[in-house]
């Protein structure tokens, strides 16, 4: 039962902070009777909104994804356990602001450092969590070893990419935001890590 | 469990998704002594932003019951099915802002125009996502090869409709939205394919 | 299955609902050293404002609970079922709407009256919700004739009530306002028809 | 399966209410091409928003996992119970705008007040409704007389703490705030409560 309220809460901090990142899309302050070119040309001046918006989304996807796998192999929760995803939970609903500061402080170094710097703390976070479910019993037995340290890798392996990220955000803005939104369509793909475990535990792989 | 996670975090979106919309209305700015008279002539002019709130809830009331009629099937998910589901909910998600494009600029055909996209990319992405699954082994035994064709056939319907609303909103604007909020009354209706099932698969489309 | 998914739509719109209400409470536009005097004169004067944050929470309660008892009997779901829970939702989620206009124009008899006639509307929906459940098969046999009829009546006495609300708002402001407030708080009391009810059927008024 | 959708609303309640705190976070009114000193000093003047956001996330995840613990042990619920639970629920919703007027006048004691009476008041409804379940035979029977009495005084020890915060906070606001933000991080500790409990029920305080 434990499970089933932290998977819960968890669900509505991510659908919340998924949707609310449609609230930071303003309708351009046009009088009511703009022309189609009027708005046009304002709807395509606000694409580092949109793009934002996308981009956001796919990471808050790509952390959820991670949360649900996690939860697939946890049997019971303890007080710190509950507190760590407490905090992880709080760097989700942090997503929407720094997705605002960097859709209108596109070519900032700093509003890109914080969007970087906010991913690799979620990620951090999410790491953190399993190796503490990992190392104070609270896994199911379906989580063998392989499986402990496949996960834990999947993780790391975006946070590398995030780090690299970041460092680009920092010497060249542009370069860095597609890597930010690049990653995600990484994680898309079946890793390496995945076909290792499809190989070694039949099944497992096409499942989560 | 996966299932049940996809669906929450699926029925928190929806739900989310749709209760912003009444962020879209605003509270005329009157001073708090305004008349009757007053307060009544600018809530009346406020009436596109009303009739969005009513269609846009009853389009995404559409799109729920269709995700909803999908995962009644839906007996395991995968990797790629997951991504497909998170592209269809950053399609509802993206829902309230059309929304309050079109609330604003009602008669601007570029408004209606995203509004139809905006409609039609989510319909398409729910189609994809039960061909998808139906070609990926994804269905319960339960979804009949009849059932299959005629839940997808539903879906293409209703986008043909919106195909035509689209090209209709960009000849006369006041043609199309009317078409926009009408398709969703059609869907109210047991349509034929919903008898056909009847007929067939006794008791299949009274459940659902 | 289906019914838990209805349900799960329906608590994520009205915890939704409930939660937005809290956006209409505004930081008093004070500068940042605003004395203490200052700033409860300015929060004193947005009595309104907390009195509709205090009054729509408990009438969103209501309907929760509401919601709540005929899920509680209800077996399966049909379109037009799904349909009706959808348009009662509309109506939940309209909710913050109505209380910011009233929060702002509090004298106004036109900002009182569409709050009454939005009660009135999202429990004539619940009321017909109940009756086609009832009438089309959809409750379990636990929904007794005695039940049907009670559940159904505890919902008119409280719609009479908000007629009589609406009539008062109408002719006195202050009158009428106190009713919207003060209507929640009779259902609180465990009505006559529990009382019938736990006479008649026992156990069953004591667990909803 | 009454508590269950009890459990719903309230984790939607607090998932909203943590996601919204997130709104408060305004994007600083730079131009577009700020630089990155403006920025970061725009920022950095944003240390009490920032810090709410944390604080309050923090706060509410106490509340959070109180609910938790209690309906852990919930049985059955009644009318009146319900109602003890909306009323909790009203006072988590409020939180973001206590957090809001906090972040806004971070050095007025009036705001800083209300912050610790917002936080009392929930609290104090969170005890009642434990004591309620207690008298009314709402618990299992795994929530043995040694269970009520430590989870009941678990949150009286809270509570104390909180009224030294608000005290601190009416004499010395720096240091009230510090004790707001802090007691949260002893609650994460095992406290010796918890310890007592581990002593006498082997294993029920590894659990929750």
């Amino acid at each position: 039962m434990n499970n089933r309220r932290v998977e819960a809460l968890g669900d509505g901090i991510f659908a919340i902070a998924m949707t609310l990142l449609v609230l930071e899309l303003h309708v351009p302050p046009l009088p009511a009777t703009a022309s189609v070119a009027d708005l046009a040309r304002e709807l395509l001046h606000m694409w580092p909104k949109f793009g934002g918006y996308c981009g956001s989304f796919l990471i808050l996807g790509v952390l959820w994804i991670g949360h649900h796998n996690q939860f697939h192999y946890i049997r019971r929760v303890d007080r710190r356990f509950l507190w760590i995803n407490i905090l992880f939970f709080m760097c989700v609903g942090f997503m929407p602001y720094c997705t605002a500061l960097l859709g209108t402080f596109i070519w900032n170094r700093l509003a890109a450092a914080i969007y970087g710097v906010a991913i690799i703390a979620t990620g951090t976070v999410l790491y953190f969590q399993w190796r503490y479910a990992a190392t104070h019993d609270l896994l199911s037995e379906a989580a063998t070893p392989v499986i402990v340290h496949a996960t834990g890798k999947r993780i790391l392996v975006g946070m590398r990419g995030y780090y690299i990220a970041l460092a680009a955000s920092l010497v060249n803005a542009p370069a860095g935001l597609a890597l930010y939104v690049l990653i995600p369509v990484f994680y898309l793909r079946r890793g390496r890590i995945d076909e290792h475990l499809a190989a070694r535990v039949p099944g497992a792989s096409a499942e989560h």
